[in-house]
């Protein structure tokens, strides 16, 4: 490979000829060899390249960037975020805690890359664009990565969170609807217990999504808060007045989300603790969804010796070696990403943790972490929609023959011959093999015609709205 | 011991004769022998006293119970409520998930205690009220369980989290304004930064529990949504038509909090992710205690070999071997707490996920962890708030040492001769253990005059306005 | 109440005039008033009276302590260990992270009740035996709450932990040899697969819990080391030659257990992976349990509308609202066991984590999660045991229905006809709702009599010999 | 892009030309769009090929597979290994839990290229060797996948994690030694305590790192155990006899490494306890780590107003605002790795507790974070071997500074005149800012030259052989 040298306050390194990157970059390269290249998440780099611009601009209007520069640093920004620059990004995860290598990755991926359209050669004559003195102007990198951070976890949030979780939602509503009079037999211990619908019971699935919408937006107002302005520990040194509000500004114009300034901007360098609230609410959501997955999974289970209440698509073979075999593969995607976003969830709390004094270093590992989880989470609810709960039908044959057999039903006896007795038929008639009705009957309790007066199950479901 | 004899569907149970718990109590208690006896909270013993009261009232207002019957539950809660009882309810959090042996251990001690109200003996006679028929009417284990423990945590977090954490928030809060004016060097990553005040410091602390409580509060309204009227699987079997409503006005009234019934009762039962969304929360505020109380012993740290810069109260002899040691110990318990409250929020999350068809079966266990943590954060809060916040002083002496040592002063010169030349006055200073000042001069790049008026640490430390 | 006034070298406070603490223990009462009093674990103090009669006995011999002290001293850690004294011990976990306010708790009642012992009356004279400088003798909080906690976990998992989960073991061996004819269906994904014997089914959980013993037993070597003999930062400042190997043999000796001291006493104040380590395998238990209580639940899930193949013994009536409920609830309490396990392993982690310099000062915390983790897995494996495992029965006619029923016995035809005619047959039967034996035929790839010939469920279990 | 048709049991699918893969692998690409492409780690993909070609063999041996088709597998699987078809596996980790489509992505591409290497067109003509029939052949799903992660795991564990803690572990024994007459101010909950040496620190962390490979060790008996000859649900159905024995042989002679044949097949298949076992040994070694980073940034941390004990390798301009800072980036870096690994640990636990009856479905996730794990430990900790721990170097004049400061040399003098004399003095000196000597003399407890006598800190660090 053929090199050039670029050089930062330390010396001179040898970079890639064919790259935009500079010293910094290399040297981070060369000392954090640490799990797969170029582990940082390039939704990192596009939060990055949204405050870049941001910063410049707000720079040139504030007096202190000339605004030749400003269209250069804005131009490479936009290349970035059109993707025309992702393999310039080499920076591990695993670097300084604060992201300095990374940040002085786009600066140095800006500066040259400017240098360039500006018509010069990289890597001779003076930079037109100085990575420290103008790319990053009246920012540190303790501002930015988290500035960056949180662009790239409330997009991701907003764009594949939300939307993949409320499809899922809209989805079980639908499907609630069109089983509001499935009457089948209800479950609790996993033992039989008195009937609902089906309907009813897939209600259950879309208010707890709905609550962790809830409790998802609740979070977003402190995570649209950014730390830009607060430079190096949060007291702003080296900015112009004005600065951070404004740069706030130019952020939520070019991302057209509500971005707004810090107003602390000690915590917003020292701790991470919207990331944290963030995270947690994806770690709610990831409760909820394994439960209503593995219900799935369960109610779908047979087909011949499970429960097999309700029949879900048939994606893939399931086995390799049993023929014939379909699995819930669906759920069985969406539980692992649960169980990842529940150990995630730990990882970004030990992070949070571990500020000391002005500064958390634990911004990419947090970054990497509320990133995946959101994906995850928004990915697999989107694949278990369309390829699992747009399919769910009811079995009505099993729901049937399931809901009959059931002793519960003795239940709707409580309010006519009291609980005891009541136990009684239900004891007799398991021991026996028999029915309720049966025994209901040979105990002398009631009569048959009593029995299937008061033993209804559809009658038995209530109603949502009591 | 002194025994009678108790009856249940299952047959007779010898239970001690100064008992007021029935049968299914002492089976429970024979049967579950998992670690110390009576772990089962108080608090949600408490919770159920006001849901039988209030199941009490409503059954009565709908209809159902008789007025004396009414009167005679409402007293033994009333009872139960001053404490009066509290060596009745000896059961395990580790018996079954759904709290049903704790549900009927309310209900036998309320029909047994108001038959001896009632004039009887216990034992003795037909019991004047029937824990099932009456005591429970309307209700199951499935949605009173749930019920007390959303009432107990709620109360936790309203009487001991929050006040808790809001003393210790305003403490720092005045230390903040306090501070203000206490210039001292910033840290980053451990190293020498640019300078902030002690003050500045401080308002991040405080900036991070006030979004912790926001965070906190916004989980209340999920919390304040009560299971009860779901009954058996949440369809509400066996209750007067306009129960649910009414008995969670009922319980808003007798707790004076703002419960309401649940929106949607299959995911009360099936489903606890209001715990896990206030659980959430509150480690969330542990992950920030955890960050401020790492902070303070570290500035406090010393007394001659640390750094130093602020006193802490001495509260204890801190050494059986050290004579005259002192230590940080309210930040060592406070931190310990933080450790305990993220450990506590995989148990919930891992329970949470476990809700099996129409019931989850680990809320026992949820509502342990949860009430654990709202008090050791509260309790913590409070007595680090006491104990060491309010006693915080700067030591003015180190502060201005450390301050005008720093070669982080020389960021100021950023914007006057830029970031390469700065670099270049710092790398010498550190190598030669000089000055800033003498090598900016030596190096020529600015006047000491210069260095004087532009390197100012009180300039540098900006505004929370800005 | 009544008091006297105890001094420290802080000064004088005022105790309790029937308590045997003094003024360090109240300081600390009074200073931490974090969750319920007198949480710190009995064990952790009984663990304390073993190394403090071993002291005594150690300093006597290398003749640094009188005799008659050692007497003294090794008398009240007898009355300790009796339990004579549990009143004694008012102290929180929520105190100093490197628990010196217990190891002094357990100092001052030592010199208390020995100057009592000596016919004196407590709070007059000068004390016979001096706390600090007598019982505390060749000691350091530092060196001695470790200790204590390595005693009081080890003795936890060897006398409650390993036997509870070995009878576990041995009843699930028990069963699995009694179940090794039944043939029924085997399930993956939930879902319907080839044949197996309850009793395989069976040894793989047997399988679970011996490599899980094996795993804690390899823990148990690192639990073995002592910090005593460390004292402050673990050079051993203050102890007389010999002291650290003699302590622990006097320990190995009062406990009958194989302690030892550290090799390395620095890693053994500063860091606690025993600790972790040791609990990581109670957590690897848990992981297991959780697992084997799930399968025992899903297996006799019914009783008419599960899955329904096993009977487990019914032992308390399931429900307050559905007569004649029965509920797995060995099976809920372990699995909420498990929950709280993989929780507490957390906290033990991040209070791992934190060692700073010479102490780690989480100590009572992790103390008191490992030996709540090791008590309950000991505990609901014993409850397990006998309250459901041992009365565990096949429901041979379920079994037999759901095998015959499977599509997956058409795996026995891969080897004679190829998967994919097999995946054929088992997908028509699937469609048609018909036998894999008729449509084998109608599709003409084999005749009824080659059916009957190759497929054998009893056949297609294999043999775990091979 | 150009596609062919491939088939399998549910039909035909439209897969790119110029790939290898066939049917089941396409379907899978469509069905789960969760996360980036192609995340199953290629370790687990490499783990396969070792137990396909050595399932070859096997067979072949056993006299089921002709030698002609062994070859033509046994080549395929070589050129996996030798990395020549990456671009082939373009499956994710959130697929269905058994890793069935990576099992089938594997034996399509290895029927396929065997296909051409046969002197075919892919797509055309019979397959030489079927996907199911042959290279599948006495397989399954259910058991090659766990057997191909505990090789990948296991591999991972020797050839990374082991050797990069090892090369970590030998230069922080080097330093150790080269520290040991380093005598310095030691230092409890963070305040000044008594002397040791800087080489006895340094030995507390050998010890942590001895003891977490001796932990790790200890799982590698269980990871060892291979599933293979289980095949559907751990009966070994359609194996030839002798198959699991010799095949496992195989898997040792190819690996080189000391795999076995799983005693027990249920479990190999159901539970996944060797992965959380292993894992929790990779939890405790990133307990450890993080203690040893944070220990070594906080004696780092200056340059002027920190604690600056020791100096570390300046490997990167350390701040984009902040000209001259250095910081402890491999510090971060190792501590970012550390909270992953705790945040892992929970995943793999939570997947872990959740196998249904034959079959654990969180296989996929559990690898690919046990994989991670295992790398990043190993490659931090060569990383900050390499960058930090070979540099580090005492700062002698600082150290000697703040030693002999130090007020907890007094207690040196508790065996000379007790405690409470010892405290008053350390007490008395702290309030008057003076030294132990003056106020030792002044409060008349002893003579300067019994101070200079008896307080000597070289002589207070005892020795580690005691």
């Amino acid at each position: 490979m053929e090199y050039r040298i670029e050089k930062d306050t330390m010396g001179e390194v040898k970079v890639p000829v064919n790259k935009y990157w500079g010293a910094q970059t290399e040297r981070s390269r060369n000392n954090f060899k640490i799990g797969s290249p170029a582990s940082m998440p390039l939704e990192v780099v596009y939060g990055f390249a949204y405050l870049k611009k941001a910063a410049a601009f707000t720079n040139c209007e504030l007096g202190v960037l000339a605004i030749e520069k400003r269209d250069l640093i804005a131009q490479v920004c936009d290349e970035i975020l059109e993707g025309k620059h992702d393999d310039q990004f080499p920076l591990v995860i695993w670097q300084t805690g604060s992201g300095t290598q990374s940040n002085m990755n786009v600066n140095e991926v800006i500066a040259n890359r400017a240098h360039e359209i500006a018509g010069n050669k990289i890597g001779e004559g003076e930079k037109t664009i100085q990575p420290n003195d103008d790319v990053n102007k009246s920012q540190s990198s303790n501002d930015t990565f988290p500035t960056g951070m949180h662009i790239a976890a409330y997009k991701k949030i907003v764009e594949t969170t939300i939307p993949g979780v409320s499809k899922l939602r809209d989805t079980l509503q639908k499907k609630s609807e069109e089983f509001k009079t499935v009457v089948k037999i209800g479950r609790t211990h996993l033992m039989d217990a008195t009937p609902l619908t089906l309907g009813q019971e897939f209600s259950g699935y879309v208010s707890q999504l709905n609550h962790g919408l809830t409790a998802l937006n609740n979070t977003l107002e402190h995570l649209s808060e950014l730390a830009l302005g607060g430079t190096a520990v949060g007291t702003g040194i080296n900015t112009p007045q004005g600065y951070s509000k404004r740069v706030s500004e130019f952020i939520a114009k070019f991302t057209e989300l509500p971005f707004k300034t810090a107003h602390n901007k000690f915590e917003a360098l020292a701790a991470h603790d919207a990331i944290v609230e963030s995270h947690g609410a994806l770690k709610q959501l990831a409760v909820s969804l394994n439960k209503i997955a593995n219900d799935i999974r369960m109610m779908a289970s047979g087909p011949r010796s499970g429960i097999g209440e309700i029949i879900i698509p048939a994606n893939e073979p399931g086995s390799s070696i049993m023929p014939g075999k379909v699995n819930p593969t669906q759920c069985e995607a969406l539980t692992m990403v649960c169980a990842q976003v529940i150990g995630n969830d730990v990882a970004v709390s030990v992070g949070g943790t571990q500020g000391h004094y002005e500064l958390n270093v634990f911004k990419p590992m947090m970054a990497a972490n509320i990133l995946q989880s959101a994906q995850l989470i928004g990915d697999a609810c989107a694949s278990f929609d369309e390829h699992c709960a747009q399919g769910i039908e009811p079995n009505h044959e099993v729901i049937k023959e399931l809901l009959n057999n059931s002793l519960m039903l003795v239940t709707a006896l409580n309010t006519k011959i009291g609980y005891y007795k009541a136990a009684e038929i239900a004891n007799t008639a398991h021991k026996n093999g028999t029915t309720l009705k049966t025994e209901a009957v040979n105990l002398g309790y009631l009569t048959a015609e009593e029995f299937d007066e008061w033993v209804k199950p559809e009658e038995m479901v209530g109603s949502l709205k009591k």
